[in-house]
This record gives C-alpha cells, structure tokens and sequence, in this order.
C-alpha cells in the first residue's frame, strides 16, 4: 500500500482519483451485439450463449422444474440464511415506501404525490467464480415492494447449461416473474429490445462487468433507463487510535478479494495504528484462499496518515467512497460530518459483510466518486412518484392571479387564457 | 387534428409513438463546444456569446448590481405572483423531506438513511422569446430545501448584454449563489469542467433546445448527473361527454402554444365531446398571439376516441404523458388507474397551467414516454439517501450465521473472516 502523511492538499486530487477506464474500445466491442441481439433476438443469444459461455441452449427461460428442484439441491442453513437475509432486507426497504400526504398549498389547492413502480423491471446478476444470489434479494425485494409487475432475471448459464440453485431460489422467494440463462452485453440488449424469452422493461439494474456496464450506458440511449453508473467496488475506513487493527484489517480484505481493480483505501489520524493493521493485513492475507487478487487489490491501495481529524473527514468526502466504515469510538459523531458516501458502517461491530448480505441495507450503492451525486438502489429505485394536483372552484379563484401574471411575463397567453376561461364560464 | 375511432390494438404504439429526433447530427455539432469549452473555459464561452448570442461580454457573472436594480424594473404584481408561487412550491416540496426512521432489523442491528444535499448544482434557464422565471422556482426552491451548498444558474444573455429581470428576481429570492450569463452547450459544458467564472458541478437540471439537450446526455459520461433525458413539452386529456369544451380547448392550446414540436393527445369516450372541443378550438385559436406556432402544433396532434373508459385508460398509461388532464366528473376514480404521467390534474378547475406556474407542484417532468420510469424533479432530484447501519456486539452475534453461509457460498472467505474476527476476539 502506498503511504502518505499528511498530503498537501493540491495531491488530494490525485489520491482520490479512480483509475480511468478505456471506454471507447468497448464500445466497438458492445455494439455489435446490440444490434445483433436487437435483429435475431433469441437466435442472436443463443450464437453468444454457444460463443461466450460454451453452452448449446435449447430453452433460454428457466423452467418451473428447474426452480424446484433448485431448493433441494442446497443445504438447509444456506436457505435459512437467505430467508432470513430477505426478511432483514424487506423490513429496511418496506419503511421507504413514503406516500406523500395531501397538502393544500392555498386553500382550495391540493397537491399530492403517489408511488407507482414501474411496469417492467431487468435485473442482472453476473455469472463467473461467485454466484451472486445476494443481489438477487437486493434488487428483487426493493421492485416487488415498489409494486413492480413484471421482473426479468438475466444470468448467464454455467458450463452445464444450468443457472446455481442459489440464485435460483433467492429469485423465487422474492417473487422474480421470469429468470433466463442470457448473460453479458446481449442480456442488456434483450432487455432493452425484448425477444421471444426476454420481455422488454423499462429500467435495468444489476452489476456486471466492464462490457455490461458499456451495454447498460448505451442502451440508455434508446429510452431504457439504469438504476446507475457502475465501476469496481471499493472501501474506505477511518480509523484513529481507538480502531482494532485486525478488524481493519478483515474490512480491508474483504473488499480486497473482490478482484484485482477492486479500491481500497485508508485513512487515519494516527500512524502507529496503520502500521499495527498493515502486520494485521499480512497475517490474514496469507490464509485467504483468494489471497492472490486480494494482494493484487491491495498493491493499488493507498493508506493516508493526518494529524487532524477534520482533514481526514474532508478528504473522505472527497472521495466519496461507495463503503465507508468509520472504526473509531466516537463514530456516530464523527458520521454527521460525513456528506457524500454510499453506506456507512459505523464503529467496532459493524462489518461492511454485513450490508453487503443481510443487516437490511442495500448493497447497490455508487462507485468511482459517483455518491457525490448518486444514492444507492431503494424503493425509490423502482417506483415513479407522480405528482396531483386538484384545485375546486374557489381555489382556482384564489391562484388566478398568480398564474395570470406570471404566464403573461412568459409571453404564453394561452396559459393564462386555460385559467380565465374556468373563471367566465364556471 | 387527425382522429382515430377505436383503433385497433395494432395502432395504438404508433399513435402514442414521438417524432425521432436525430441525436447523432447534434453530437458532432455539440461535441467540438464541450472540447473548447474545457480548453479554453471563460474564453471559450465569451467566443460563443459572441457568436451565438450577438454580445460581446465583459463579465460572464451577473454583478450584485444588477441583481438588484432587477427587482426595480418589475411590475409589484408580477413579483407578488412570483413570490406566491414561490411559497406554493415550497409548501409542497418541504414535504419531501422525509428521513427514514431508524429500524432494528434484528435484535441489535440498526439501520436507517440520511439525506444530504448534492454539493454544488448547476441549473440551466434558456433564453429566447419567454424568459422562463418560472422554471428558476421549481428547480433552485427544491435545491435550497434539499440542502445544496452551492447553486449555479446559466442563462444566455439578451442581446444588450443583460438577463431578464424576473430571471435575477426569481434567483434572488430563491437564494442562487451564482447567475452566469451563459447559454446553449457551453453552459453546460462550462457546468461540467467548471471555468474561471462557472463552478463545476455534480448535477445539472433544466430545460432547453436540442443542443443543450444533447450536451447534457455527453457530459453524463463524463462523470456529471442530469436530472433527465428530454424532450418537447406534451399534454394528453382524457375526456369524456361531463367534460366543458371550451376547458378542455384552452388546456390542449396552453401546450400547444409552446413551439410547433409540442405534442398534444386528446383521448375521448365520446365523439359529440369531441367535435364540441374541436369547435371550440377554432374559436379560441383565432385570438391567441402565438396562434402560428399552436396551429402547427396541432395540426401534428391526435384525438383517439373509444367507446369504452378501460380501453382510454390503458392507452393512456401506455402514451405516458407529460401532464395528463382528465376533465371528468369522476376523475379522481379514473386516476387511481393511471400508472404513467409525469403530472396528473383532475377535475374542472386543475388547468395545466396552474401546475406549470403556482399550484405547487413541479414543472420539470418526464416527457417523450419517459414517464413510463422516470418522475419529476422533486427534493429527492437534490439529495443523496446515504444508508447507515450500526450493529451492537449482540446484533451482530444474531447476525453472524446468516453472513457467514451467504459470504461463503459466494465464495468470499474474507467477507467471512471479517466477521469472525469480531466474534473471537471482542
């Protein structure tokens, strides 16, 4: 890990900066299948399920037997803890379902808003050596709250033409309508475009790697739209003198071994505290069975030493760190200063692992700087708010003016005329 | 207006469907200004105002000076129209300020969201023939209550050089803490990389031609959120024989006198209704101001009549309005089945124009069908929902089992460890 101590502040920059990916390289790879995906549909997915996941698909949509037999297939503590991961997270997610009450802005006007979630929603979840049935329930529970009425899963098929069990049967207990074996930029593309098994929505969400994210950026330009802009995951911690260096240690680790561009970063206001976690960082990284990306992960990862606390919590916001865990005593008070991150986990018991599983969090959250502007995937996520408004006869009266006025200013008389005319003739 | 009598299903996508603009035109017209505006930033934009806007600037920053002699120049009773518009909007949107309470998922396990403001954001006013002061409400009212640090207005300048006073007087009463005279895609360009005069921002609203349209989607990937895609301003109304034509005319015409691109639907179970509001269309026509650009706007409008209420409701919710209108006596019933419209207002007395000024809601709404996933700018457009959990040692305990299967099912021993760790030596 690299270390600074105390940088001049015209370094911040630099040290918060997320390597910069090719884009335009990918585009020319993700086009292609767009439009292949878009012209043949399932027999365009059915060419890349051949070519990229070394699978002759007859059926593209899984069968009901498949799903059953999935949940006898795993053990039963696993499906325990997947029940009990979902009942955490629709508790969390069910309070965010917040009708607007109806409000008389002057009297006789009535402004209100309602939740609709919308019609049609994709959901992604990526393939390759973890299979991520945890996103599963972070994205299925919010839409089945929202009220979404059709739920799409798209994942790629395993060497043997199957989907895993798990992600099978966290699809069924949270509601999914169809899950189908189509897997990287050609599963945007179906859920952009529609095709025989792959029904068409209108907003797609899910991780997955560089040339499903390019897909999902590119086919945002056709009207569909993505829950957010997507990068590597990564962890900030804060830690001072009263943090437990193997805990940090474990926190950095856990988000090391997600792969090798995965973001770790450390900061702290003491500097014997970052060299008791980096002899921490050894011990428990020689015993992981993952340890060769986690190093790589960490070789990449800088640790930045403060005197002063306030400068540590301005860089932190600077960074705006999709995980922020603050591994100090004073945490909660430390966190009202905190303006931009994804998830914060706060003081000595409260592991990033277990927002990213089952505390009931999300764990769909910004990346790359992105919670600067971005909030993670909620309720919120998949619901429209439409505002209403109903006037009655004197409230109209009583706003006449004001829109009068101000639609005139505007040069738009037919506005003002659409308000005169109720008033002539009611 | 062209009408269809109940048309057959196979009809209705290319009733609702919206003229195709050709985006890729506009990128290479628009791209060469982002580059000059990130090259040469205050320089840059000064060249284009020069060009595009007839002035030669000195100072690209309104000076408080001008802000104030703004108020004198107005009329009393358009600045007490605005000042009460503005306390209507405010009334509705201090409502969406919702923190979520904190939940106890499990016995010990606390997690809850805050909402924190977006730093800096940019809002852009377009010129031309209406200065629209009504859209520096309902996007920096919003911002200010949602918490936002640093609010930043562009606008083109008119060709003495000045802004239109109720642009200063609506920024100043709204608490803007920059207006730059700054129009087309170099004000947005200038939002995105930030020049000498024009802060850099993380999020970008507002309306505007094409090209500022397509420099918003750009900048999108470089890294800045918008608050959507965009498209001409559109209303649909649903009517029926309880309907007033002369209402229902003025509201179709209050659209239409936007531009010629406005759409305009009027969807009916009755055809008399229908030829009533086409009778009164003509009359009220004839006396409006910007009757050429309404006419050519409606003559590219459609009217669908059915027999059956279900049949309307289903093809509205598929047309997706911007401002859906339904003037009926039971409108309130018939909206509880609508599932897509940016705004929905009810009854007799709810022109589109009271929403579009006074009533409260927001102006800034999906259109193009967008509304089929997209709501309208609101408080939440203006802040971030940061998740925060904090475990006690118990919680965690009860936690413990359900991480550890999940973490280790997916393969990610660490996420375990992290876990673990806790559990043995705290």
């Amino acid at each position: 890990m690299q270390i600074f101590i105390n940088p001049d502040r015209s370094e911040w920059d630099s040290i918060t900066k997320r390597p910069v990916m090719n884009t335009q390289d990918l585009v020319g790879k993700v086009q292609p299948i767009l439009a292949a995906v878009k012209q043949r549909g399932d027999d365009a997915l059915k060419d890349y399920s051949r070519q990229f996941d070394g699978v002759e698909l007859d059926e593209i949509i899984v069968s009901a037997n498949e799903i059953d037999a999935a949940e006898s297939l795993l053990h039963a503590e696993l499906k325990s803890a997947i029940r009990q991961a979902a009942k955490n997270i629709c508790s969390f997610h069910e309070e965010q379902l917040s009708p607007q009450k109806r409000i008389e802005t002057m009297p006789g006007v009535f402004c209100w808003r309602k939740s609709v979630g919308i019609e049609k929603v994709g959901i992604y979840i990526p393939g390759g050596t973890a299979p991520l049935f945890s996103t599963v329930l972070m994205l299925a529970i919010p839409a089945k709250i929202a009220g979404c009425k059709e739920i799409i899963l798209c994942t790629p098929p395993q060497k043997d033409g199957s989907v895993h069990p798990a992600i099978l049967f966290a699809a069924k207990i949270t509601g999914v309508n169809k899950i189908t074996k189509v897997g990287g930029a050609q599963a945007i593309a179906a859920l952009c475009y529609g095709t025989t098994s792959v029904s068409k929505v209108f907003k797609i969400f899910g991780p997955g790697n560089q040339y499903v994210t390019a897909a999902k950026q590119l086919v945002q330009q056709e009207g569909v739209a993505i829950d957010m802009p997507a990068g590597p995951s990564e962890v900030c911690v804060l830690a001072d003198e009263t943090s437990k260096p193997g805990f940090v240690a474990a926190d950095l680790l856990s988000q090391a071994e997600h792969g090798a561009d995965s973001q770790v970063l450390l900061v702290a206001t003491s500097l014997s505290i970052v060299q008791n976690i980096q002899a921490e960082l050894e011990l428990q990284l020689a015993k992981l069975p993952r340890k060769e990306l986690a190093s790589k992960s960490l070789k990449n990862s800088r640790v930045v030493v403060f005197n002063d606390i306030s400068n540590a919590i301005e860089l932190v916001n600077l960074y705006a760190a999709e995980h922020l865990i603050i591994s100090m005593e004073n945490a909660s008070a430390i966190s009202d200063h905190i303006t931009s991150a994804g998830s914060i986990f706060l003081g000595n018991f409260s592991p990033e692992s277990v927002g990213d599983y089952a505390s009931g969090t999300n764990h769909t959250l910004p990346t790359n700087g992105y919670a600067a502007m971005y909030s993670g995937v909620s309720v919120d996520s998949f619901v429209k708010k439409i505002t209403v408004q109903e006037l009655t006869r004197e409230g109209l009266h009583n706003i006449s003016k004001t829109v009068i006025h101000m639609a005139e200013a505007e040069g738009l008389q037919a506005h003002a005329n659409a308000v005169r005319v109720r008033m002539v003739n009611a």
